[in-house]
């Protein structure tokens, strides 16, 4: 399955990005003064294979997941918030909910490995358009400052959760999708991988997460040094580098990635911990970086070196932090605004002005 | 009517703004994890007066003018587009329409000085939402490189339109305001009033506009520097600023940004040239400035020095430099998610989840 979607992903239409660019050369505007937005509408176009993308059937998948290593102490919030939080996203009560209604996403809530039994959860009715899939690996990852965190069975296990929930979105229509993550624990995997794939030290990429104090912090770094000493993952094996110090939602959100590149849908991506996923996703398959958007600029301190390995730009700063898909939420709406522009606006011929 | 608007400008009030900050940290994320959206909420929670603002009625104010300084040979684009891009903006096919219509506001195009007689466009039915305000003071500024661009009756004239439209606006209900300009040639007043206003030297106030070659910015320079000799405008009358070196539409703007703040209704502010008005508007009346939300970072050079000066730190960076209101537009769509997380996120007592 995974095999099978990594074949499939092309490069973007180049056809398809030079009829886009030319029309926007000829829209009522002086050329390229509208800056990303003209460079988003040529990107859609690619990605989607046509001169005129669309961004009506729009989803947020969120993956969830929790993580054996916050036994050492890495996180201010206890590990049952994850659970606590998966509700929140099913009663609509959350950020993700209230900011993908605002660009009109819908919300797929996925437990690819909370550590508590949410089966009886998925029959609710939805809330806020929020739906539950229940794809979980296990129950939480093992604690990777003492051995992996998973099997490679799993860490596979966990890529192809994503694909699966991505590939049903799909067959409901989607246009576009953007990814984000909720998991008690996870700047801790997001920063041990940022380390290992982009070979930057520890420190650099490990930040406060949910807000860390200074003696926390250091903590953490240790914990993923030591981590990565014991566990020794080969940058050059991102399903190893998964297992070793993944997270099941990590893994998740970067089968999702894939699949949607392998279909031709553009992935808005989230933070800190979405862009770790970026990574392994990436390095499975260097091609799936054309399909990415970076939403934002986190405050997590690994972000930026993450987005600077992936040669991604992020969209807007607006020193978020939270995860859930929320950064992913509003750069969906951005988007939007950026193909509504190519699709909508009047040529000069059209709108008889004089050109410059 | 000017003076009385000015006297009507209050301070924001801080006991809505407490109650939403208070509000914003008891809502189920960390405290402080939604950053620049939180902060936007806040600010809004003191403009409006309540706790609990509101972003539903929403509107775009372009304003529209010509200037006699475009004789001088300072922009690419002949000055007939003026007239022409007011036609387009009521057609609908420009930017502004595309993106206004995005987040869900009107459009209303002000006359407050254009070079021709747009009184036959008025009576046509709103293509798009998009309305004409027929409150031309002038034709065209005078060239201000040979004398002042206006009289200071005109350019309190011009002030007193976009007062005139702003009060018509709100009583049509109005919860956010979003100020634009079209004006081909009005980069040009802008620097001036830049440079005069916040004491910067004019070449690092004066930009390429909709795209100047190295030589023509060099000409640009020197026809500022000109009309700063010859007119010698005193920082300290913003009247007389205006009157010397401005523009009609820029005078338009700053009205409206006045009389929104005497209202009580946040505004967002779009480019450089609608920074050059804003610079107007809060010298008339520093209180002005709490209810200005800076919506990008433009191209244009002078921008983060208008910016800088003001103490506005715009939401998002997209390297645009079209103006008639098109940033502001996405910055309505940033300001009213995060009025929409103020109000609609579930609290932790509400959701059960445990804290920090």
């Amino acid at each position: 399955m995974l095999e099978q979607v990594l074949r499939s992903i092309r490069p973007p239409d180049e056809a398809a990005r030079s009829q886009a660019q030319a029309r926007q050369n000829s829209l009522t505007k002086p050329p390229g003064s509208l800056g990303r937005l003209e460079e988003l509408s040529v990107q859609l176009a690619g990605v989607q294979r046509t001169p005129l993308p669309a961004v009506r059937r729009k989803a947020i998948l969120t993956m969830a997941g929790d993580h054996g290593v916050v036994a050492e102490g890495v996180s201010l919030y206890p590990p049952e918030v994850t659970a606590q939080m998966v509700r929140n996203f099913l009663a609509g009560g959350a950020a993700v909910n209230v900011l993908a209604a605002h660009v009109g996403a819908r919300v797929v809530v996925t437990d690819v490995g909370v550590a508590a039994d949410l089966s009886e959860l998925a029959a609710l009715a939805p809330a806020g358009g929020c739906r539950l899939e229940l794809r979980k690996v296990r129950a939480g990852t093992r604690n990777m400052a003492r051995g992996p965190a998973m099997s490679p069975e799993e860490a596979r296990a966990s890529l192809e959760a994503g694909i699966a929930v991505l590939e049903e979105e799909a067959e409901r229509g989607l246009d576009i999708v953007g990814i984000g993550e909720m998991g008690i624990g996870n700047t801790t995997p997001a920063a041990a991988i940022a380390a290992v794939m982009t070979g930057a030290p520890v420190r650099e990429v490990t930040g406060r997460g949910t807000g860390l104090g200074e003696e926390a912090l250091e903590r953490k770094v240790r914990v993923i040094e030591k981590a990565l000493e014991s566990n020794r993952p080969n940058p050059r094996d991102a399903l190893g580098v998964l297992a070793a110090v993944g997270g099941l939602e990590i893994g998740g959100m970067a089968g999702a990635m894939l699949a949607a590149a392998a279909r031709g849908i553009p992935v808005v991506v989230d933070g800190f911990i979405c862009g770790a996923a970026a990574l392994i996703a990436c390095s499975l398959q260097e091609r799936a970086r054309d399909y990415l958007i970076a939403s934002h600029q986190s405050v997590e301190a690994g972000h930026r070196v993450i987005l600077g390995h992936l040669g991604l730009k992020p969209i807007f700063n607006l020193d978020l932090r939270l995860g859930e898909g929320t950064g992913a939420a509003l750069g969906i709406g951005l988007v939007e605004a950026a193909v509504r522009i190519l699709t909508g606006m009047a040529t000069f011929g059209e709108a008889g002005i004089s050109g410059a």
